[in-house]
């Protein structure tokens, strides 16, 4: 029944060689991969309005000027990831790139907060967007963690059922509110070419500002910048492409830096010019909407992708989270089962994974997870410096054809990714200080597991010049609780294995121990019991030590030992707790704590 | 560390032997199994006023008659009990009783209403007792259901630690309450005998009401017999007491009967002597109390012995919850595991099953368990009933000498209860209708586990008419996935038990299968390997099928498979979420759904 619900919701599964065809194509590719940076475009202006507003109104012009920045800025990083896509064409992103060139503990910090980031960005994409929702039904409101679960469930089983699958439906939430953006835009600029819009709502460019400070600009520049999280997404997918992956990958990160760059200098432009400030109860693509089409149907079409986009940017994560995840467990920074492919090829660990982690964020922040966004910020600028830094030092390292303009490129990028860090660091100190304590948490857990694994592949290896010790003969002790069936089946397999097989039966009272010696010499007598008296009424004690004085005695000549314990198989699974709980115990203690092998007798009850 | 711990709160294992050093003298068992029926003078004369304040103040008066009727109930209850423990002297109380004189279904019906009443017991009594230490400290309220559940996990570690200790521990309460209250109760008679008390406070007895009906009355009877719940609890822990057991017990309940005759009559005198109105925020004893003493020391200890008691009642609960499901396990109606005594000799099963259940009802009921009073009170006058009509049948069966006595005792006692219980269905249905659904379906899966516990013996038991099949030889299946240490020893332990060994590796990739195949081929010539392509990249699947075949073949002859699996054991143990998932999942799967066997290999890392 399981099953079959599991197939249900993800599908029938998929054979390794199918890979192929469920890679994605540049349309798709840009919808999935470029959610996250074009929804930043529905608060990225707002943000640095929110700044400009401490000083007045008049300062609002300075936005412009910002937005040049941030344009500067997204170009970098766009040609720096670009170079990155053909250099690390196999993905990773800023770990891989941080890893190799500024070396490994560079390329575990940029690893370390893009996992969490990506935790960071389902959990609050998701609510953003249900709170775009219950603002529109408010009767929804009480039920905002519970909205916001279910988006996560949904979102995850459609990352299950595959990449291709999920594009497909995505798709054109992402195309209808970049069409819907573009609408705004266009006809936004129109009234304002055709003077339909007063020149007198802004204070012209270049008007003087009192008050206004070089760390208020940063601020706002640091700010506005949160509009380019979600650009490095696409570096670490690249083996989610359709071949040739590396082009077509830089091709649709080429496409979304320019359709971003439209949409936010665009929205920049308007919010200008119709003089908007930022209200609490209503964002300003919301004001700009309405100025533009009143609350006309354009508008709701407008605030409905809008909402969507903002759900849907959780996406971006579930293609970047597995792929890095599995970079970092390849090299064995974290566990092994995120290398593994689940029955849709995905890799399914990770995928769950993340649901988990940004479930309980949703949880444990009762849905209100806008505090996490400056967070959010400064775990994707620290891995734009530290890969953009990493690519300046391979140029400088390798010199290839050109490499003046990539390195200048780089280290623009590298530079003002540095300083929006910093700034992040010193205008929103009590937001982002985590990142300190949590990073390098992180990091050296990442360590712990490799180490652990580095151990055991020592431990594990053969060494052809010490050949393994032979075995001589096995001894298999038999606990046994009656005379039953299963007890007669466990002491003829272990009959049929080897002569050297001893019954134990702990018995709690004397007279037990007699009347159950005359019974076993009766149905054994070939088979040697030993009872052991517990005066504590524990099995495990007793047992325990008497399989320490055999297993002793057993290693000296060489021979190894087996406990054989049967196991009960009810025809109901609510049967299981009315039985086991010794044979469970006993198991578990023996194989944890013991060197024998412990051998379990099944036994399937018919009714 | 855990077992440490276990010692430091619990103390040192008792051997079986020291049960007899560990059983009660009658001053301890009163303190201890009189506990719930004492505390029960703390609100029991309180109920009674509640419902004659609904007709006029001047009703009061018939609180002496009603007192009246609930101690010739008392009696009637503590000569049926008597009786009972004699009769019974193994314990088990209303279930044993009703199940040998009624049927089978009476007793469990007895028995669960019991059973689910101990938890009440348990809820209901903590959280009154923390409300009263709340109410004395204010700042502490938001705290309540924290504390309530301190104060029940206190109280099962004491119980878990064993009978005896506790006793020592909780008896110095138990007695400075009822010296409070005969403190109370003399000082109150004697300030009336010396005319310090008005005696217009209160309507003469045999004032005419107007508006009082008989339903009232006997409301207000049934609410007053609520200060009776807990006197059956001595019968049920007979086994508990020093020998001669039943003599101890019958003397103890004895005891028991007069000192609460005293305190419920004494205190029902002094309510309607000093004509006290129930309040919402002050209960009757302390009203009586402050009229006496003023806000004096001795009334703060009246206040405070009786805050302790409340407490203490749930102590009844897990001194006679552990002796009724064993007795209940004993006839295979709960799982087994209650028939088992734990280190300190106490059934620590039962016990803690009690702690768990009730700090869940806590837990759902956010501490205001108030609401539950009437339906625990319903659940123990259905055995009150049910235990002496059986008694009056048992009687009228076996005819014992002065059996026309016993039979007047019982079936007055009988009818007295079946009426208390009819009442409280027709005047609280809303606060106990769900008795009626949570019996019956308590019952319906005692049955459900007796019957299986009954096919499992059928199943289990030795047929010499139909002797096992000789089992001919062994196939030993070793799953492998690289060529490690692991696999080396694995391959080397199944070779020694016989010559029938298969290792199956599955690869994901045809190019692994070839490599792997050569490698195998030079280390182990001598074994088969088998390697199965996994187009879907699932373990279980490939090889359960291959196990199939396997298993097919050799029933056919009879050979029995095993399928050896190794397992590592880190140092320590959060490296077992790095290792071992496949492991577990096959071993479980294979347990479960197959009919092999399961045998694993420990391979301990050193480092």
């Amino acid at each position: 029944m399981l099953s079959s619900l599991k197939r249900l919701l993800i599908g029938r599964p998929l054979k390794s060689t199918e890979l192929g065809e469920h890679k994605l194509n540049k349309l798709k590719a840009l919808a999935i991969l470029s959610s996250d940076a074009l929804s930043s475009v529905a608060y990225g202006p707002e943000q640095i309005l929110l700044v400009l507003v401490t000083v007045s109104t008049v300062a609002y012009w300075y936005s412009i000027p910002i937005a040049i920045g941030v344009l500067v800025l997204l170009a970098a990083l766009i040609l720096s990831y670009r170079q990155i896509i053909y250099s690390y064409p196999n993905g990773g992103g800023a770990y891989v790139v941080s890893k190799e060139n500024l070396g490994v503990n560079y390329g575990l910090i940029a690893g370390g907060s893009l996992l969490v980031d990506y935790i960071l960005t389902v959990a609050v994409s998701v609510s953003a967007g249900t709170d775009a929702i219950t603002s529109a039904f408010p009767s929804l409101h009480q039920h905002t963690v519970g909205i916001s679960i279910i988006f996560v469930i949904i979102i995850t089983i459609l990352n299950l059922r595959g990449l291709t699958e999920s594009a497909s439906f995505l798709a054109y939430p992402v195309y209808l509110f970049v069409l819907a953006l573009f609408i705004l835009i266009g006809v936004g600029i129109y009234k304002i070419l055709t003077g339909q819009v007063s020149p007198e709502l802004h204070a012209p460019i270049g008007t003087p500002v009192a008050g206004i400070s070089l760390f208020l600009l940063l601020k706002a520049f640091a700010s506005g910048s949160s509009a380019l999280t979600g650009v490095e997404a696409i570096s670490n997918a690249i083996p989610n492409f359709k071949d040739p992956a590396p082009k077509n990958a830089a091709k649709t990160l080429a496409s979304m830096g320019i359709l971003l760059g439209i949409l936010f200098s665009g929205i920049i432009y308007l919010a200008y010019y119709y003089g908007i400030s930022p209200k609490v109860e209503e964002t300003v693509v919301s004001q700009i909407a309405e100025d533009t089409f009143g609350r006309s149907v354009v508008y709701y079409f407008i605030q409905g992708t809008t909402a969507l986009i903002l759900i849907l940017a959780a996406n971006t994560g579930y293609s970047a989270f597995p792929m890095l995840a599995f970079s970092l467990a390849k090299d064995k920074y974290i566990p092994r089962m995120f290398t593994i492919r689940g029955d849709r090829l995905g890799y399914s660990n990770g995928i769950i994974t993340l649901g988990i982690a940004s479930i309980f964020l949703i949880v444990v922040f009762g849905g209100h997870t806008e505090q996490l966004i400056p967070l959010y910020a400064v775990g994707v600028f620290i891995p734009f410096t530290l890969s953009q830094t990493g690519m300046t030092i391979k140029w400088i390292r390798e010199k290839p054809k050109g490499w003046i303009f990539k390195l200048l490129a780089n280290s623009l990028g590298a530079f003002i990714s540095f300083v929006v860090t910093i700034m992040f660091f010193l205008t929103k100190f009590e937001q982002v200080w985590s990142v300190l304590v949590f990073v390098p948490a992180i990091v050296f857990v990442f360590h712990r597991i490799k180490k652990h694994y580095e151990l055991v592949g020592e431990q594990l290896r053969i060494n052809p010049n010490e050949p393994a010790i032979p075995i001589e003969g096995n001894v298999i002790i038999v606990p046994v609780a009656g005379m039953t069936k299963v007890v007669e089946n466990s002491i003829n397999y272990a009959k049929s294995l080897t002569d050297q097989v001893i019954a134990v039966y702990i018995a709690f009272e004397r007279e037990d121990e007699k009347i159950f010696e005359e019974k076993w010499n009766n149905l054994h007598p070939d088979v040697r019991l030993v009872t052991l008296h517990s005066q504590y009424r524990s099995i495990i004690h007793p047992l325990t030590k008497f399989i320490d004085t055999v297993e002793h005695k057993a290693r000296e000549s060489n021979y190894w030992v087996t406990v054989l314990i049967p196991q009960f198989v009810p025809k109901k699974s609510w049967h299981n707790i009315l039985h086991n709980q010794s044979s469970l115990m006993i198991r578990t203690y023996l194989l944890f704590n013991r060197n024998v092998i412990v051998a379990t007798l099944p036994y399937h009850f018919k009714k």
